[in-house]
């Protein structure tokens, strides 16, 4: 199922190296979920550390899973919204 | 350019056939934009009135002309969030 | 998968006659879900026309099928929060 | 009575074996307390470092003694609903 | 247990008589616990139409019981908060 | 005059004797004005370091007199609600 | 002692003539309790049907007393700050 | 033109002598502006480290340069409403 | 000096000839003073019947005049934030 | 297009010389910006360490790239509104 996730991110002061790896991991971690189908979109919010994602998960177990796994999860905050069917889709069914 | 909009629709008492035609001619507005390529995901809330889009349009001023020309606007509550593209998106540039 | 679902209801003047039959219905509607499963707890909220309420089922596109045809859904403000298996849970596997 | 209770968990930068102790005692002293019947239910709020509960307790006294001696209680967010038999319950009397 | 409440009330416009008999069955039903024990405190907020009280009863089902039945109750907006014996309270222990 | 206070407490890390010895101050401070009868009420707040507690004092400065010479001052938000005689209250002349 | 009030005034539709007598009223009121010395400063909010004032009454009784008795009471929200002599104020002590 | 401002002070740990030497600066700073007929009011919010205060100002760069040299600026939140003559106001021409 | 103000409005049904007649006299009245030189700027909020504008007047006065004389007043909420001249600012003295 | 931006800054302690050299670049990539026509306004919010801007920009992409980049950034609380031409606007074609 289609799960509506907000995260912003709050990166403490940090040695650079260390946050350079952090984030280089990060993106790694998201690419390959985004090549497995799970991670459906990523976009940036204009003019925040934050991000708007689309994920595609059988439940919210596998969906805590991916999230409590971020190497960023500890400096985030995370909204998510369940989604449904909009009747209105023309991709729907 | 992409934005990200949550509609929230909260319609008053309605006479039926009223309220029948209006969510009809709102159905047909937002997939004619879906064909056009200008309204690119809608997804319904689970639990609530309410979608969450993405829209892909030229600019402000498009935005507004298409939101502002709903036919459900009147009974609406939106919040429009600008996006950029994110680094982390395979399928990005 | 569970979810849990505040529904708090905000009752209009009505005549006392439909106003009984409405609360029937929903009665029923609910103790339906609960005989089926998918309904698992319900509580009130102490001093709240309002309840918490617990669903599993099997995604986001059930769990709004069963909100939105809730008889009070009209008359409901709803949150709903993805649930996960915690890890000190006594039940989990 | 019966609580509902949401614990929002934020833990500062700490020594990875204290880390590993202090969440050791938590659950610990979670199961305790379940296997106890006093602490009913716990999911994982998905997404978040958080769990919903359900307390059932003789009053706010024992409520309090149980949170206030949680191990993570000086890094929690607590929230506390007194809860009601619902009137649609079907398990209710 | 004793539990702290905030009512707030919200009265549309009304028959002046049907006003009259309202408030004075609103002052009644509190008395009438009040004289019980049940409803230990009652104070106005001031500058508002509001009260501060404190409740002493079983339990939570009481506790709705008493709020669900009071004549102001679908023009009141409520916060119960569940209290627990204070360590400094000389009057305690 | 009577006014409602919230007082919330966050302390910060602190070395073990200095808190001690600083919640034993707090204690000392409240117990004292409880037996002068300016304290009339204090409870706590089930699940939170909080408290709701009710002071009856001659006026405004007296009220801040007192709260800002709490030792625990510097870690507390501090909410004042001033009450008035309730209309209904029994024990009202 | 000292309040600071904030009142927002939300005036439904009325018959233009109880319009004007009602505001002519409520300016009377403000007045006779101006030159009485307890309503010792009234200043427009910029852009808003509201104002900040400021009370020197005897007590919350007498505070609430004037409060409720506004002829434009019923369409008010209002909030109620209690003040104290600042150390630095040059016209103290 | 006068501006309403309330300032929230939030003082972090500081050596006791630096403290006491910022807030005696704190009022002469103010006392200053007080006499000079710019600070025409300021009063200590009960229970808070907070005041509100008038200031009777040219414009909105004078207030601005007024409140950015507050020596405990760096500690302060600030929210300023701008005021205009009331119509009720017995001084008002 | 100069003002930010953010307009929301919110109508209610009204007849078409009478809408179309309060829009257009709040069009005219708001292009008088932006030849006028005090409504500087107005810009629509994308997606929302709303506008931001930025009004230069001589004092709050003369501001809460020109909105409380706003044809759609009584159907706006209205927030009004004071500027001053930015240090940064290249067409600053 | 258009979008108003509110930048709030919150400076922690720093040396003296790499706050002020911060400031300076800080200025002098806003004024390299204005002079290029992207930041067409910026004001400061009177009373506070925060900024009201408008940017024209090409698009999402770019106001991103922009506030990213801001040296300030990692310093800051940003709120982006889209905006579109006001149908009032005598400056609108």
């Amino acid at each position: 199922m289609l799960f509506a996730v907000r995260m912003q991110v709050d990166l403490p002061d940090m040695d650079p190296n260390a946050r350079r790896d952090l984030l280089r991991e990060e993106r790694e971690y998201s690419q390959e979920l985004q090549r497995g189908g799970e991670w459906v979109h990523i976009w940036r919010v204009a003019g925040s550390y934050a991000n708007i994602s689309v994920f595609d998960v059988t439940d919210g177990d596998r969906l805590h899973e991916i999230l409590w796994n971020l190497p960023l999860f500890p400096y985030m905050s995370i909204e998510v919204t369940p989604l449904a069917t909009h009747p209105s889709d023309i991709r729907a069914g």
